[in-house]
């Protein structure tokens, strides 16, 4: 589901940093050869994401060791609930264990709070999308945990999606000139989004030609004027300061699209615990 | 402050992440040769923290621009203040923008959650410290803040410190083993830790000559019972759950370190924006 | 224009490549210290680009060395102008040459072929466009050429474009299926193109909601019918065989775009030659 | 044949360049778990060369692909020949084809070319020979190419191999300086190549002990009056403007290489096409 | 017992250092399916030390070759010795060779002089230790060579450990502030270590609460006298012109390391060779 | 004089080695903006070497770092000769001493024996040649310091030349076997050289158009004969246990060239020690 090459990369980076040179305390304290099992267990209520990140992890820094997922991607596990389990040495376990738990906290989390949001508009036309205010190196895996919450994803980077901001319209002169530079000069399969702030700048927006808008920090009523305005052919969406506690309220004017940095810049981990218990005493 | 060959590999994958192959909207919707300025500036009362990540991120992507910091790491910044200004080519300021918030405000975030929590300890022996629950690949940034937030780092990877957990006791056969072959088998130059869930291992981690000891997930008047056992022999890390509500009461048992996972795996961002002014029409 | 991380990494490669441990001819025949200018110059009549690829070369083995263009990407140069100029440490010039030149003669080669395709359709509304299909690890050079030469980038990647061919469609088990996952699944800013063997496809891929189809193959009749049928409302691109003697025949047929898998895949490389002269005896 | 560590190199760069993040498309289109055969076939007459790194490509993608050639290196292939078969997950053959093809019509299109010039000297004693003009990043494959077309490799790179140009005889004052200074600084496995452009030039280099002789842009009664002088006591090498249509005249001259640059740096792509049936539901 | 991630890469540069674009002289002299059998063997009586290291770099040539140790890391081979036996494709032997026995012999070279340092000072309380004066980039293997020897680890790097040295004093202005900012800012996982040259700088570093004090080239007779004055409160370690003649005479005054520079610096290979034997005509 | 590139990467590898997160000691015992000068001295005499790779380490860790050499390669510094001066930020300095120093120090004491050996066979045309025997990652600057003590370099690596053992001849099936593959597939600007144990070998080799013989651990007389026997015609390497003591010897047999593993093998670092001294407060 994710480029394999493009996920190696980010384990590799994160055992790096957290090994380095070794695993001073597991190296020292076990003679090496004991076997084990672990399990990593819900410690609340969560939404999985990134199982098979987590095992990634394991297996990168030993491929002798033995994964298996007790739940999908998407899942909603209960407190106490077995998400995985782990065998095979006991020193690769122990020292993998922090790395896999930072990436699986992280992605769960990210899909926990999305689904809350994804769950505030049921019913809506709106879909909850992420921004690019990720974890510096870590995008690919907080972009997809928001598609396993049930979210969407906006652009993925500065690189696949054109989105025209008040700064570049003010840099090239006006949103005329900033558009019709942009259709000269972007490949065809890209779409054109436009961010306003009012509904002047909306029908500036329109008469440009604009595939999408970004309704930048509007308040309820103007989101709904401009769903009004809009009429359904270009797709609106709703962006700055979307609470849980507003984000319902949102979706009812009728925006199609609704962008929260939150889900991302600012998660919160969900709670896993990793009990190792050693079953043998020499490895394989 | 930071090792500056490791900061730069930071902000160079995060660039990379976020531009690959280039920045199309303001590529096609730019001339080029637009100068200007920009502002950064605090949206809510903060801890500024990353101020020169800030600043070398605009600088790794173009040598060319200047960067004025206007408040240093440490500072407490109010809602509306300036925190930095960016001069030179806007197309440069624009595509560089994203990824110099995205680091900023997370590091900023970092500083101001550890700032309420050294203030709630303030007058106690109790310092605030870190884990290594840090987002994979910005842990020199994560722990940096925590510093810059009044709190302390706890080792900074499995190779710079010994923490011996019950899953190292277990493997190892107990306690007593475990820490001879520490003893016998790492550096002099690093202390001792255990981490301990009752009073029973307590005396044990005593006994086995720890130079300090974790107390995991225990209640207030345990803590307060082991802080009396230690006699200040040793050094007491209290640990799990440490919510901002329950801190105090923690520091005030005695303990001498207390540390946060929360501080680093579930960072709310600092709200930081950046304005961009075009100001002139041809870059030097 | 380009993303200058992504241009040196490139560079860096190159240069590798070459030089490894050493120049060994220039490194043994030379003192060190001899002074030069070298000046490249066009061989044929070609359209330039690439010049500050090719100064960046110079620039990041021997930072010292001073490079000045004498001409612009886009100009034409004829046989025997003067393209640019280089002076300094002789034998760093010697040894930066060849790969300044391969880099340079590549791109100068796409931009000459390709300004003949975008001559060859002047007048129509038939924009020229690029693939995939370019050496692997030189895509963004490649494709800036075709820009400088007067075409427009298709896609850069498969990240960034959405491209449904017929293995897609059979693999999803049908048109339908696989544009409506793709509608639920991929960022909003992104358009869906479809490719179509013959009316009947076109047809299939019109009624799916396509923003724009891509002909594959089709005869010049067909295209013509294709160009009917559509009546404006999406994009039409011809691709297969378009050849130089051919473009502008598919051109007349109305369709929006055409690629040329060819602009990349087979290049002919500009003639390029660097004459080196030695005017001084030491380096500064 | 080729080392593998940088043939796997030179793929991962090639299928991160194409892939980045994610191929939206297969990723949005497909399940994921359908299962398929793809085959290669040639589509015009051609050398087969790089059939291996075609297989590598997919295999470096996903282990779990099955990659099966049906011709070897070196082997004719007419048009329509089946080349090779991979079967597997069709999701992964989607994403990996291109960088595959990029890969295979390169280096088949340069064995084809390089076999038409073994061809047209066949029966002389001279050999064709390539040039550092490869596409920067691909030279280890563009020289394996032309090896499987039948020609000859010169020096890989500038460490491997000394032929001192007009450039380094001016810079170090005079050819029997150049040489001298050589003699004394280069390990003694490398034999001495200089670049001459007339018959005074020639007897320097013979004077100086050479070991090879580049002729460069000579004519074809020159460069038999150099054979003659040489009387074989060093290699003669013919270069500069080899087309195909005179490399049989200049063979016959009697010189024993003659170095052709567009063998790489003007390629023209073989053409290759893949074509993909889905067979099962499910990878194993 | 290394952290793989680690040591692959040391392998993968080495191997890259002496092949890059590949082997020649095996490339051409050899058909390449030959296969065979190589014995790696002791010349001189030598503590076995890399095993692993030098089986792992045939295997990341090569994964398809079979590796046999028969020794074990720590033993004492003599002169005639099978050490290791390895099987299977003869080309790859052959080229792996000199880049497995460069990082063998230098680690048995290691363990085999800190063996007869450790036998020096059998019976006394003092640990031989090595220091960071290690090849670059080959730390990890050094360090780990030192332990097989029967030698003690000092801090890996300058990341896990502290030493206060006279320069750290100097410009800190006072051994008083130099101690206080350390206990203030680094983690408690660390001990405090600092270098003195005299009994008034021990007297200093005692009051300041040292953990380990380092005695710079001191005489026998002082470092007796550091010893009595420490009574056992802080670890001492001697340093400076710690030759195998000296060694048993500083073990005698008491202290409790001894770190040796030259361990690791003037490294004296260990003496091992390696017969190829062709056993068969086809690679499996 | 080394190509920059390749140089800059062992740095950076090396100081990432050493400082990895950062250096605690001086980051925390240090306000950071000391500044003061430091001086790096000889503490026995010493063949320079590496001079400029010692000052680049300060200089890639700290661009603001001022550094000024004393001496130049290939110069003999005596007992307290002062090799070089670096000023600026104390905290830099410091940190970047160790990686400095373990560079230079290898370097000088690779130079100073091989001077030793130089000076041996002064006065007959024996050259000294250094081997592949050199530290993993570190062979471009172990080959360059054997130059600047007056040695030779052998081939760089296994791409560079053309050495054909006994391993080779016996999987290859003889010597003309070998040879001709070789001549047929290699670039025309290698010699071949070929390893003989006797001289029945001798005699093969020479019959099969060696270029040049490496008597493979022969006795003085048998080399004496050997080199009768070759006439000039071929370059003769003599190598095996060419130890200090016999090297004379061996040179006065006629040998054109003397092989020596232990150059780079078993290298005992020069002695140069760093002080450094405050001057100043606080860095410009």
């Amino acid at each position: 589901m994710l480029f394999r090459q493009a996920l190696i990369r980010v384990i590799r980076i994160a055992l790096d940093e957290d090994i380095g040179p070794g695993d001073i305390t597991t190296g020292a304290a076990l003679r090496g050869d004991e076997t084990g099992i672990a399990r990593a267990t819900a410690k609340t209520e969560m939404v999985v994401a990134g199982i098979d990140v987590f095992g990634e992890v394991f297996l990168t820094l030993d491929p002798a060791l033995v994964f298996t997922a007790r739940q999908r991607d998407g899942e909603t596990a209960g407190k106490g609930d077995l998400l995985a389990e782990i065998s095979g040495s006991l020193a690769s376990i122990l020292t993998a264990e922090r790395v896999a738990l930072n990436l699986f906290q992280r992605m769960s989390g990210i899909a926990t709070m999305t689904r809350r949001y994804s769950d505030a508009v049921r019913g809506t036309r709106a879909k909850i999308l992420d921004t690019r205010k990720t974890a510096p190196g870590l995008r690919i895996l907080d972009k997809y945990a928001v598609r396993v919450g049930g979210g969407h994803n906006h652009r993925f980077a500065l690189y696949d999606g054109i989105l025209i901001k008040d700064n570049h319209i003010a840099a090239a002169g006006g949103i005329v000139t900033a558009v019709k530079r942009i259709r000269e000069r972007v490949p065809h399969t890209l779409k054109i989004e436009i961010e306003v702030k009012n509904m002047t700048e909306l029908e500036e927006a329109l008469a440009a030609g604009a595939d999408a808008i970004l309704l930048d920090n509007m308040g309820i009523e103007e989101m709904a004027q401009a769903v009004h305005r809009a009429g359904g052919k270009v797709s609106l969406e709703a962006s700055g300061n979307m609470t849980l506690e507003r984000v319902r309220e949102v979706a009812d004017t009728g925006v199609d699209l609704i962008s929260v940095g939150a889900l991302t810049h600012s998660v919160m981990a969900a709670d896993i615990s990793l009990n190792v218990m050693q079953v043998g005493g020499r490895t394989s």
